[in-house]
């Protein structure tokens, strides 16, 4: 295998929408790197779960889709994968290839510049895929759909992806007072009204930390994806859901995260992460979904409810989410409530 | 004068760079427009301005260039103004038409969607500008060149800008242990050498607030842009500035930030901000450059040097900085530092 060269780069962003080309400028930016490389809960992890997986990787092939600076891509050369191949669109490749040099990995990773779509690797199939695809609400702005081009056009049968299982959760939330002060203060800014911002800013999901005080129901999964099998159509999802109340309070909001697993060695607990307001922080963070009403509950009282996500139709990063519930509180049905809500994440 | 339509609308997103689309879609996103309108420091000082100048608002033509919401032009019309002309090319502008017909001010604000360059104003010449177009450090993807564009093509003689002076200034930080865990970082990530990352980090200036007590040498304004006079040439400048230690600290990099004048009555003190680590917060924070060199001073050692600023070449929205210093501290030849710094705000 030659030493990786700025030959090998396929970029040619006269192809690429308006959307792409923004999506990928963004990570021009070095600070960018920075806070996903210091967020040790997800690097450790992908370094760990290569680790765990040592006898696997020995002598594979490897494919980092979205490889950035190549961090996983020198996990997985330094812990047995015969070769590498990251790809990236983004002009941090250049970078990754220094760092890859400069960390004696030239002969042992090849990295590409391009749409994965668009280059051609040096290898038929793979082994192995890794990729750090994940957005916020998992599937905000993420690569998911490249590491399914990837996996079904170049993962060898009984080849594996990490992460391979992903899941969508979801809890409620005390947050009443400060959703109230961000509603009320459209009714007078500056001595004008402004309330016709209040519903839209209300379709705007928070990206948050929460603090864990805040959770005051119990938690459901929504949807977990199995990355070996998952296809583009089930990203767009409709799942119920069903909170029990922990507590007397106010529901006023829903919290979201997602969780993630590598897979095991046989007979191994698998390495995973949440990003879940238990958890300890990442730079994902939490997504609030504020609900129209603020739901008086006691303790037991029961939400059900659907929540409905497809991509957005305009812009196919943008992430149209639709959260139906019905509140029947026990002994009281004057606080019943029933109401559907639709998010915009852009 | 006609209620505003959707119909005046002028824009053709098809004839935007990639650039411009990326920077107008920015602004789709109503959390912008929540923080900048919540920057009180920011948009009382317009308020006040207009209140302090409303006998020359009274029946004047105000056009106010990237009207967001429309808040400065509602400022305006409630204060006397006999008609508005407020220009947007973002979507906020739908908002901002829904906002000016809810406050009853349909009659006295026409609301246009495009580039000022593209539209067509239903008046030839305006008496009075207003615009809030200041970035980070004054120029970053700033809205400057639209507003010279429309002093060029529609100021009436004598008319007024509003604001019509802001200057930029700089003065020396003490962040020492910041900055060394900054770079120390990139020895060892995760055990791979990352050193090639440190340069380009350390040309990124940070937008961030600073503690005023981190402020340890006297502050030097570097230049000031009239807006009566400005000419677009003029916002690639040159300037030299001298700081003199206040203490016996480091000085680790310099901090830039800037103040804005508002045009006033005769022998009125004029409404201004300043953006600087004295002041209270707005949303444009401070900015710093970190120097490389750690500096050693004591109280009345001077740091002398150059910032250069220009438009990036690949981006016009984006900055170049350089900044040449030479520091030679009194009775101590051998802790002489000399050097060249560039940065890029992007």
């Amino acid at each position: 295998m030659s030493k990786t060269t700025k030959d090998e780069s396929a970029t040619d962003k006269q192809t690429l929408s308006h959307t792409e080309q923004h999506y990928f400028d963004s990570y021009d930016h070095y600070g960018i790197h920075e806070e996903m490389l210091q967020d040790s809960v997800r690097t450790l992890s992908y370094r760990n779960a290569i680790i765990q997986n040592k006898d696997f990787f020995k002598d594979k092939i490897v494919l980092d889709v979205g490889c950035g600076t190549g961090i996983l891509s020198m996990f997985a050369a330094k812990h047995g994968a015969k070769h590498v191949i990251g790809v990236d669109m983004s002009s941090i490749i250049e970078m990754a290839r220094e760092l890859v040099e400069l960390n004696g990995f030239s002969d042992k990773i090849t990295l590409l510049r391009g749409k994965l779509e668009d280059v051609e690797l040096p290898f038929k199939k793979v082994d192995i895929i890794i990729s750090e695809w994940m957005g916020y609400f998992l599937l905000y702005e993420s690569m998911l759909d490249t590491v399914l081009y990837a996996r079904d056009n170049y993962l060898v049968e009984g080849g594996l992806i990490f992460p391979d299982k992903c899941s969508i959760h979801v809890v409620g939330l005390e947050d009443s007072e400060f959703k109230q002060e961000k509603i009320n203060y459209w009714h007078d800014v500056y001595g004008f009204d402004y309330s016709p911002f209040i519903p839209l800013i209300m379709r705007e999901p928070i990206v948050d930390t929460v603090e864990s005080t805040l959770v005051n129901t119990t938690r459901c999964k929504l949807i977990e994806f199995d990355l070996n099998t998952v296809t583009l159509e089930d990203l767009s999802f409709e799942a119920n859901f069903q909170l029990e109340a922990k507590r007397k309070d106010w529901i006023s909001g829903l919290i979201c995260w997602f969780d993630t697993v590598f897979p095991a060695p046989k007979g191994k607990k698998p390495v995973e992460f949440s990003t879940g307001p238990h958890a300890p922080y990442t730079h994902w963070k939490q997504t609030v979904f504020y609900l129209s009403d603020d739901l008086e509950c006691e303790v037991g009282d029961v939400l059900k409810g659907k929540l409905i996500c497809s991509p957005n139709d305009r812009n196919n990063r943008d992430l149209d989410v639709k959260i139906d519930y019905e509140f029947v509180p026990k002994g009281s049905k004057e606080r019943a409530k029933k109401n559907e809500n639709t998010y915009l994440m852009h």
